[in-house]
């Protein structure tokens, strides 16, 4: 062997298995008899410098060599490897946290320095995907004290970047289960920092809904800020638009969120730790969360609501973070426009004080500002409202926005989408409902928010009289194509708006 | 293009994964562009006749053509796939039984329909790793009711083969959690079945074990038999010792023991379950538990055994089972051998009455096979051991062993293997304590059971006096290197035995 035993050559397979690490060897390799690998085993790959934790994959054909090694392509990424570099394979050490887990699967309570063991090795890839659904199970169903959610939060918490900012007092926001159109984000960070506190905003793009605020704001301006810009920006204008996935805030909840999308689960436990987690990470001090209550929303009735809340506060003290959790109204979307595009219309007529701008989203934002700064301190409780709407109507939130987004890089008006359908209404009557996951499903089917002009304009709201050809709604497409299919879903589902 | 869009030709690319099935597919194939797949959906592979579930791996090289399609090893074999064979690839369709696993995971009760239709998906292979993980997790820590537990027992006896027999009642035993060299099961078989009573008794091979019933058996004679071929011996001899697994009895089982085994972990719901459905789908009637107890055994302490036993003889009595549980002791390894061979030693020499025999292993036999002829109430409370020891005594039982045998497909003597190593007491005082999983360790470095002559003979008992210089057990094995791996660990680990 001209190689020492169990030093590979990579090759390169081209094989993409998402987020999980894998590796491949011959069956008839001489590691593969040596160290009495079977497949799926799990195993660690080590270049000089650095190692991953993978899955084997064993090869009984001659896509691989007897001395080459293969990996899935995120895998090569990690330990950046090109074709011919050496690694080493060798059996995985015991994974200390592990009793951990097992002590929360009997059930026992867990302290802070069990967590952290446990958060860190789900970072490090130490876990398989059969270890983080179990961890993620054991704590789902009510089985965390209020305790050990904060626990779980401080650990997260630590577990990857933690942002700090040159002021005492540093503010954010955050919505449960985002509402469709429901985009206060851009308007409350204007509000705020036009008053002068400092609300460095990180969002997240759209992950199953039609738009995220990162997805929104990217029609107006630039987004993908490093560290670095986005510090110039907060310190010269008091906030931000930013995409907080670059920061690599709270590492572990993507992770774990992996295993609650396969099932369908929102466990409480993760849902706190998950939120303020990185609320913490991203250096706030001062948070108020947006709970959207309705039968389609995430929350669906005012007994959850009440709870959560009170959890998300308690955990919230725990961890030193001045919070404060508002219910919301969530049985209808927020605003006229779904989809990027449409909801930059929304906030732009909004803080331009437009007399068709839509009111609903206004007064949230309104109330979700207004509620921040009196979180500050800075003002009396009950004058918050007033002061946000007195800053919005005076054009000042409108200067502070079109400041952020120049300081980010540009200023762009949007454009929407060049193929439209118009839906008439084919009853008479009330509108008493519409159901906000099936008006997103047809907003994604349109197009959002990978094209970013694409979506829904609704035209009326719950409660309104409906008369018969009246224009409900309009759904925008960058292509014919996907017009139809959205069509094609408004044929099979017509209690999308419920008119009685 | 040749083929309609979505039908995609088989290429073996021979990659195993194990059990889990993974398609892969061109990330720029027609299918993946116009389905939108993204790496690790689980999608369904459809032949013309039958289809699986599968993870999807996208291909970024050419290792696959535009218009072709790759499987794991295994997932090829479940659809009987040759090179060009025409594949369709969709979405999968929702699982139903999630809603009931939601439930489980939110602390709720499962009634039988709803285990059913879990274990139903999971033998179809519907669930992904994380989804098996998330219902065994859920179910663990104490989180099933008795109730449940049998509703579970019953659904995993009805997912697989149930054997029928000619008789009305049919014996079996089980052994919790195996101590090293307690081999009871041919010597109570013997037994039994001389008595007249029916005891088809299908067993295991080692799974991490130094030795399985069928790997000790095989020594001796054939256990690889049809269904037709197992059937023919019990009617001419009342019983057979044969391997179970060619008969997928309760297969659930295994694909949820993989995830206890990824955590360490044994569920007390689990553990019952996968017991009795395998008893109930052999046929069984009457069960006789042997539980060890030891602080190195698998049940450790005599609360644990109380509650164990209490909590599988209600369970058995739900399903209809006559049972009883007996408590052992399970601090030391039972008999002399450890490894099949030396096993099979220590069964003939019982068998055929030598006074060097194991007198522990020939106490516990007549003490399990006592209580099966007592449990078939054709003897009075009592007199079961007398009885068993009697048709021990008198040769019956090897006239009956060796007729088993023969009928089976042949009797072969067990043969010892070339290599040994007698390791001698440097130390003098009393036994006090012999590591069941470090002495099992010990036999599976020399070579067992993958090598049938491989493993200890032990010459000392907990409670012996040992003076220095003393013989205390030989390792036996195929090569020279496997010795050495033996001794190496053995030089490492001075608490096998600990002498004071």
């Amino acid at each position: 062997m001209k190689n020492k035993p169990n030093k590979l050559k990579y090759k390169q397979l081209g094989i993409s298995t998402q987020k999980d690490n894998v590796v491949y060897l011959r069956q008839d390799s001489d590691v593969c008899i040596s160290e009495g690998f079977e497949a799926l085993t799990r195993v660690r790959v080590s270049t000089a410098n650095t190692s991953i934790v993978a899955d084997l994959n064993v090869v009984t054909s001659d896509i691989l060599g007897l001395d080459e090694i293969g990996l899935s392509n995120k895998a090569a990424d990690k330990l950046n490897l090109e074709d011919g570099d050496l690694l080493k394979v060798t059996h995985l050490e015991p994974i200390e946290s592990l009793m951990h887990l097992r002590a929360k699967i009997y059930n026992q309570e867990l302290d802070y320095e069990a967590y952290q063991s446990i958060i860190t090795d789900i970072i490090k890839g130490e876990y398989s995907n059969i270890q983080v659904a179990a961890f993620v199970i054991a704590c789902a169903g009510n089985r965390m004290s209020i305790h050990e959610i904060s626990n779980l939060t401080k650990a997260m918490t630590c577990s990857g970047v933690q942002l700090k900012w040159n002021s005492e007092m540093v503010m954010d926001k955050h919505c449960i289960g985002g509402l469709p159109g429901n985009r206060t984000t851009p308007i409350v960070v204007s509000i705020v920092s036009a008053f002068g506190l400092t609300m460095p905003k990180t969002s997240s793009r759209a992950i199953t809904s039609s738009a995220g605020t990162v997805d929104t704001m990217e029609v107006i301006t630039n987004v993908s800020l490093s560290p670095e810009q986005i510090k110039n920006v907060v310190e010269k204008d008091g906030g931000c638009f930013v995409w907080g996935d670059a920061a690599r805030l709270s590492p572990a909840d993507d992770i774990l969120i992996r295993v609650e999308k396969a099932l369908d689960i929102d466990s409480e436990g993760q849902l706190i730790a998950s939120v303020l987690s990185k609320k913490a990470a991203a250096g706030s001090t001062h948070v108020v969360i947006d709970m959207p209550v309705g039968e389609t929303a995430k929350v669906r009735n005012m007994e959850t609501a009440r709870l959560l809340s009170s959890h998300i506060e308690t955990v919230g003290q725990e961890i030193g973070l001045q919070m404060k959790v508002i219910i919301t109204d969530g049985c209808q979307p927020v605003g006229n426009g779904i989809g990027p595009v449409l909801e930059a219309v929304d906030i732009l007529k909004i803080l331009r004080g437009e007399p068709e701008a839509a009111k609903d989203l206004k007064e949230r934002a309104i109330l979700i500002a207004g509620q921040l700064i009196e979180l500050s301190g800075k003002v009396k409780l009950g004058e918050g409202s007033s002061i946000a709407l007195e800053i919005l109507d005076s054009g000042k939130a409108y200067q502070k926005f079109k400041a952020i987004c120049l300081s980010q890089g540009r200023f762009t008006e949007p454009v929407l989408a060049k193929f439209s359908h118009e839906v008439y209404s084919e009853a008479e009557g009330t509108l008493i409902r519409i159901d906000n996951r099936k008006i997103a499903k047809l907003a994604k089917l349109s197009g959002a928010p990978e094209f970013n002009g694409a979506g829904i304009l609704l035209n009326v709201h719950v409660g309104n009289t409906i008369t018969k050809g009246q224009l409900l709604f309009t759904i925008y497409s960058g292509a014919e194509g996907e017009l139809k299919y959205a069509l094609g879903y408004l044929k099979k589902h017509t209690d999308i708006l419920t008119i009685l």
